[in-house]
């Protein structure tokens, strides 16, 4: 339907950011203050079994938008949530709790209080949210300001529906028998908890890092991939003769094998949608690596410097044949978050 | 579900309104700055047939959380929408642009862009915004400061909601076998087009007017009805020692009738639901009467003193036998709204 709405906008209806700023959010400058607005909006219905897990997951993606704009405080949150009109009275009580419990503890972790909005009846279960944040020009970076030369930053790695996905092949013999040869069901497991724990990890600390490292510009990964996201950044910078060259794709264990046997090629495309992905950054070369250095320091978690900057005509590419990555999977890690999984 | 919610709310999530202040929007004070954030989110179903007229009823009962805090001015202003899953690809080509396009009329009369945001997939079409203001403490009303004999003033007439469901009773021989003798067609037809006109009229004149005359609290009457309403603005006020006592129930024409004879006893209860209803305000008598002269003058519209402020214990009482006063209908409106409706 979106390309509907689009044919019917006009001057004062648009789908993208209002006032003609912002990238991944709203940014909208307050007449006769010194603040700016910067508003997200998203949800869409669960996609893996895990309700708490499931709730923080949804955390992460509606606030990425804002931390994707180097925003490091929400003022207002709020999650948007309805059972499926499906789910039994018993379900509910069960499923519902947690998910709220997961939201919450993702939020707390942004020091933000949550205000609950029930969401219309729905055959499917919606989840989602709302996040706003009221900032100083200095407090969040406009995504325009990316320099010949930068090194080009991804903060997650790739890969997070397709392992959802794969997951429920284990139950589907007819897709469970093209990738049995390649893979085990615990390969499957741990590719899903290690998606799971990425997609519910908060994008903050590499917001907060944006700043200390003088990020150019940034964007986060999700519905149109790594290729589609850095092609809307580089359209948003200001030098108008430059492109983005990505040169690496850093991926989960085992994803690229799984979606390789069965014919989903956008992976390695650099197009495959991604769910509560990493930030995207343009900085200098030198600031890149000390970004990722901190980053590993502070959260014990991988950065990586996927590409570069280079003369161009406002596009983004992928090389012939990137790099593909394979992400460590970190047991311990597993462990200390026990808590939360 | 929303009693679920609330039993698994803690510290962190909350239903009502953040950080304890604000009673239709969240109030957010936002630190270091002398501004707040003011934010609301609705969203329903279509409830009449004109799409393009419920594209302008959804934008006016979004807004009108915000004008009951005495906004004047709304800085975002996003659309929720969502063509149902059964709507046929020609009925989605008439209906979105109309809804669209009726919320963009509505929301132009507030000097608002509006972001349009897809909802997710649902067998009922979806409709509904957010609305949020940056305002400075000057710029609303906190809605706790009713005072003993203040008046208590209503600006829209009550039965929306009565009036679309009856309408549907034409086609259904049973329902309409009970009001036949009572009404003509006609008279429903009239009555829903005044519901209508009613529901899609904005209250940012009666939130300008509440500054002008020193609105002591306000609130729109929706979901609750006037009394429920009424009873939760008692509740938000510092003086614990007062109630407010309801007196009159401005209708419109018939439907109080046709409620009657149909066992739909919640309107003369003061209880039943409305959309998009108007404001309730408190004032001194003598700046109401000022107050429901200048909207009559500014906009050819009937506001009414409903009831008093008096000694009591935070509560609000319907007196028994309310005076119902029929809402005049004024085929002048429509003609001069033609272009509208």
């Amino acid at each position: 339907m979106l390309e509907e709405l689009q044919k019917n906008k006009d001057d004062n209806v648009t789908d993208k950011p209002l006032i003609g700023i912002g990238l991944d959010a709203a940014v909208i400058p307050i007449k006769g203050t010194e603040v700016f607005l910067l508003q997200t909006c998203d949800y869409f219905y669960p996609i893996i079994d895990d309700p708490f897990l499931m709730g923080k997951i949804t955390c992460a993606n509606v606030v990425s938008d804002l931390f994707a704009m180097g925003v490091t405080k929400i003022d207002s949150l709020q999650l948007i949530l309805k059972n499926s009109t499906r789910m039994t009275e018993k379900e509910i009580n069960v499923i519902v709790p947690l998910l709220i419990r997961g939201f919450k503890a993702a939020a707390s972790k942004v020091g933000c209080k949550v205000q609950l909005l029930s969401a219309i009846e729905n055959p499917w279960c919606t989840i989602g949210g709302i996040a706003t944040s009221v900032c100083k020009s200095n407090e969040f970076i406009m995504p325009e300001n990316a320099q010949l030369g930068d090194a080009i930053v991804l903060t997650k790695a790739l890969g997070t529906q397709i392992a959802c996905s794969v997951h429920h092949w284990i139950d589907v013999p007819e897709k469970w028998c093209k990738i049995k040869n390649l893979v085990k069901k615990e390969d499957l497991d741990k590719l899903l908890k290690q998606a799971s724990y990425s997609m519910a990890r908060l994008n903050l600390t590499a917001a907060v890092l944006m700043h200390k490292f003088n990020a150019h510009c940034c964007t986060d990964v999700t519905g149109f991939g790594i290729l589609g996201h850095a092609n809307n950044l580089v359209q948003f910078q200001k030098n108008k003769n430059i492109k983005f060259v990505i040169e690496k794709l850093p991926v989960f264990q085992n994803v690229d094998k799984v979606a390789k046997a069965c014919n989903m090629s956008k992976l390695e495309k650099g197009l495959c949608p991604e769910t509560s992905g990493g930030l995207l950054i343009c900085m200098t070369p030198e600031n890149a690596n000390l970004f990722c250095k901190e980053i590993m320091e502070l959260e014990k978690e991988k950065a990586w410097i996927v590409g570069h900057v280079a003369e161009g005509n406002c596009i983004a590419e992928l090389v012939p044949a990137p790099e593909i990555i394979q992400a460590d999977f970190n047991p311990r890690l597993f462990k200390e978050h026990g808590d939360d999984f």
